[in-house]
């Protein structure tokens, strides 16, 4: 449930900025920014509201009348099916317009939604049906369901909080759509999902997500699986050439120029990021399962396996890993300053066999971000000291240092309203190998 | 337990008191007045204080010497019966004058109460018994408990937070006692408690409880047990004209002139608002029961079912609702910003058999307990959203929308100091049967 | 884990100087001492770091390269064991400076500390041993970790939380030491260890901890076992007079003058307070048992059982209960404005027969502090009653009001800087007898 706007005091804003301009580069962040319920304030009435985020897949609105309940940041919405075209999907915050009841209190199918409190219908498109009760003089027009901004991109729903402060979302749909459709994206039907509700602010989930330094100690699946992590965690020279020269195999027999689509991360407030970056796993496994073997059919289209990996970047909080075979659907949810949910979904080929694996499929990215859960919390605890100073991050986390100097920026931005201090140059991560943890790099290697 | 009063700068008084200019008539309330911790703080310090309420039934204290601990708003009190008078009981706050501690923590029965920590005692009419322990100059007749003004009215123990603040209740005990004497309140027992624990504001809970628009939607068995929610929930022409002419036969056959009796609200806060509310179940049925049969016997001196049932308001925030043969007691107690106890007790006859069956005759109010919980707590989780808009109290909502009037001019006058501007002629509600839910009409229809 | 903290403003200091300023000698504290969560944070940011509390007993430690995770106050901390001496123990924040993760998730045994986030390792004295992943630029040295205070004294080790503002510990280790190893505590091991979490405030814990005029109507066993009682919790002269030639008996049987050793609490921040006391348990019971009979073999080189208890102050929060052939510890430790923790510790001597019965030595304290959980929750309700006003100490509790004064004192001059203002005499309690429960009176009688 959200919280109620809370003011921020120009005195506190000022604190913060001061925190800013405070940072020491490629160090970790001050400790308030981890903390403070005053900070999550700010980036709940800032930073949120610009951000796009995955929300469902298309497949969960299985025909036209289909309504369901997700989350949007702390908002309950109302996604519907009003049409038979692919993108015929409306969102709404779930609030009716008479006293504010939620409207749906379940997934459900019909030609309208009626409120248990009064039984206000609405039509599936918004708009108010209701009309003998209202008092004289109320206009039933304007009673219409409060619209979210939505967009289907390959089979992703996506949605951002507010109209007016949300990028041009176009660009990712243009860049993305016909990728993800190759990877099946488009195609594909959910079997699994799970929720890890991590103690940790969000952008400690993030570093997290976006570095693979820790892969070693702390995913020892995932390091065994995964030939990238010799050099994403290591400083062995020799392990490193050895995966470059596999790099290069590989990418002769897929026969692809190109490892990385989309565009950089131009880490400004006036574009919703995306990319999509390639990868052999390497060792001449298929996929990423225990065995290196096949956990479903192959999606797109495909009719061979390539050992490869692509990883997309979707905005700041949603990604996508997607082998060959399955797809895993990873959407960063902050709670509070000092809880993120982070919300898993598998899926596989929408004519899959019905007997394939859950377990099998969910394998790697369950037991890893069971880890990540653990060591994120364990980062959040220490960062709650008084012993807390920032520390230094390492050319392997590169990613982490590169997202909480554009993280500074953007909320330097939002506070003041001066956008020229942010209009810096980002420069490319100083290290060759710098890949985040989920492959889904945001610049060309 | 209560929290530390919290200082409500100017500034947010202020910010208070625009939102209440700001208010749309005949619309619900902002955001902010259903979630604001603030808003609940001033309702604590300056609303709350000046309301009577229910604390007990007098046969909870059955005999001279008997002390039991309840509950008043956030405060836990001691009501002790020292005298053989049904009129003798006193309240004092449950704090020891020595350190503090709880003196009572359980109900009891004695000459003195003892407190558990270091032994001093108190007579029943609140004097410090102890002496010799005393430090030198230290007068025992200062340190006599803290008393709670309170009041027994027809049976019913009321009680209110501070002296200064209360309004005369002197007008309601003359005008209710006879009343609640005829209908048995002086002569029952309990039979029954629950506690309705509501997440959701307390305003909400009693806009809910003040109209029966939503009656048809959300409680099958109440719409179908009771006539008078064809008229309430319906715009049905022809149910109205029969529901009138079943009105009129019930009147001719009870002889009495008077539906409604007791006060209006006049909607300011030197009065304890109060009033009783007569109106034929329907259909033949004779009480509030499942299949309208008798659930015990008769009360108050009756010789026969009439098929009526009395509602009775006794202050802002008790109700009572008195079919022939059994009655249940309302409670609505506000927790926090979001939190709301309900609490329901049913009585019967002091000398009905001991086999009646609780279940039967709790049955009718608990279902719609129950209901009413869930539908209060959906609308507050919509009224959390950041979608959330005042929407139009329709006609059928107009003794909730009356409420939200009054209780908006009192926490103006109440933040302000200013009187003038909260003196305003309140008009009747527009709609001939907007008749709250239990059936507690404070006006004459 | 430690809230961050917050910044309490010039008017809310002042505010808390004037409550200071009102208090009216022996009696209790004004309401907003308990209850207050910014008077809390007061307490956090400036009287805390100012005191030094037991954080472990040596033995738990049991060889170089031990490490153990312990708590002071919000704080997690490290001790570790890096040298064979015993008082080669030292204690760091338990935090990595690489990216702020917890260090060390539980206790063990080793040459280094390796985080488990990214695998920087640190040695037992705190210095950082990683080298080869560190930035460019980055100097290891300054790397290691945060070092907390620490100080063993007769086997008990102690911690505080900032350098800067700890008093000198070396008079109270000066003092102690001797004395401690003389009831076996630095050759003692734990046989159980139990946690009573209580909702009140630490100085109602404290305040409940100093005085034994509730031992009476409160603690029944405790009563029962301990002849001291019947001083300081009845006004019987006989009693007294009964109990006061018991006493001189056992002072001449033992053949020691002494009966308090140790230094006066001074009042001051700028002492660690420290102090034992010694008294007979009386009826000749030799132990703190049910039956006063051993419980266990007899501790620091005594060769017989003279029936007294020897208590211990060591600093304003750490107390420790020695009869002859068991000790017990008492950890106070303060969780937030109405939480506490108090922990205790029962050992006997290291070489103690493996089959004694960790009831029987826990059973006196044991029975006593669930007693004190009770009593202690039950003021802690009463003080947040709006009704709650301060109330006067009886010259039984004349230690707790002792702590009150200073404690006042303290804080006003911690608040305003200003030290004239507490500098004054601090008499000594009015009362002979005025005997905290567990007997660490911290004045000669």
């Amino acid at each position: 449930m959200p919280a109620i706007e809370k003011v921020i005091s120009a005195t506190e804003r000022e604190r913060v900025v001061r925190l800013i301009d405070d940072h020491r580069k490629d160090w970790s962040l001050q400790q308030a920014f981890y903390l403070d319920p005053d900070i999550f304030e700010l980036e709940r009435q800032l930073w949120f509201p610009r951000q796009w985020v995955i929300v469902a897949h298309a497949s969960e609105l299985p025909e036209k009348g289909s309504y369901i309940i997700r989350n949007l940041f702390d908002e309950e919405i109302i996604l519907a099916r009003h049409g038979d075209g692919p993108d015929d999907i409306a969102a709404f915050y779930n609030v009716c317009t008479h006293r504010g009841s939620r409207l749906c209190t379940k997934d459900g199918r019909g030609r309208l939604m009626v409120c248990p409190y009064h039984a206000w219908a609405f039509r599936l498109t918004g708009e108010l049906q209701t009309r003998r009760d209202l008092p004289e003089g109320v206009n039933p027009d304007e009673l219409g369901l409060h619209k979210v901004p939505s967009k289907v991109i390959g089979g992703l729903v996506l949605c951002g909080l507010e109209p007016a402060h949300l990028p041009d979302i176009e660009p990712a749909a243009a860049g993305l759509t016909d990728l993800l459709l190759e990877n099946g994206v488009g195609n594909a039907r959910i079997i699994a999902r799970k929720s890890y509700l991590t103690k940790a602010n969000w952008k400690l989930v993030l570093e997290n997500f976006l570095e693979c330094y820790h892969c070693r100690p702390a995913h020892p699946e995932y390091f065994r699986v995964n030939g990238h992590v010799k050099v994403t965690a290591m400083r062995d020279e020799y392990k490193a050439k050895e995966w470059q020269e596999e790099i290069e195999a590989w990418h002769s027999v897929i026969g692809d120029a190109e490892f990385d689509k989309g565009v950089w991360e131009p880490g400004d407030l006036d574009t919703t990021p995306f990319a999509m970056h390639r990868k052999p796993i390497g060792s001449g496994r298929l996929t990423l399962s225990d065995d290196g073997q096949p956990v479903s059919c192959l999606m797109g289209g495909r009719t061979n396996y390539d050992g490869g990996e692509n990883g997309f970047r979707i905005g700041r909080l949603s990604f996508l890993s997607a082998p060959n075979d399955y797809l895993t659907m990873f959407q960063m949810v902050p709670r509070s300053a000092n809880e993120t949910d982070v919300i898993l979904t598998w899926l596989v080929d929408r004519d899959a066999d019905a007997n394939v694996d859950p377990e099998k499929i969910s394998w790697m990215w369950d037991v890893t971000t069971v880890q990540d859960k653990k060591i994120t919390e364990d980062n959040a605890e220490g960062v709650a000291s008084r012993a807390y100073r920032p520390g230094p991050y390492t050319p392997l986390e590169s990613q982490a240092a590169f997202f909480v100097e554009t993280y500074l920026s953007q909320m330097r931005e939002l506070i003041t309203g001066d956008r020229a201090s942010s209009k810096q140059e980002w420069g490319a991560p100083s290290q060759l190998f710098a890949s985040p943890k989920a492959t889904c790099n945001t610049r060309r290697l």
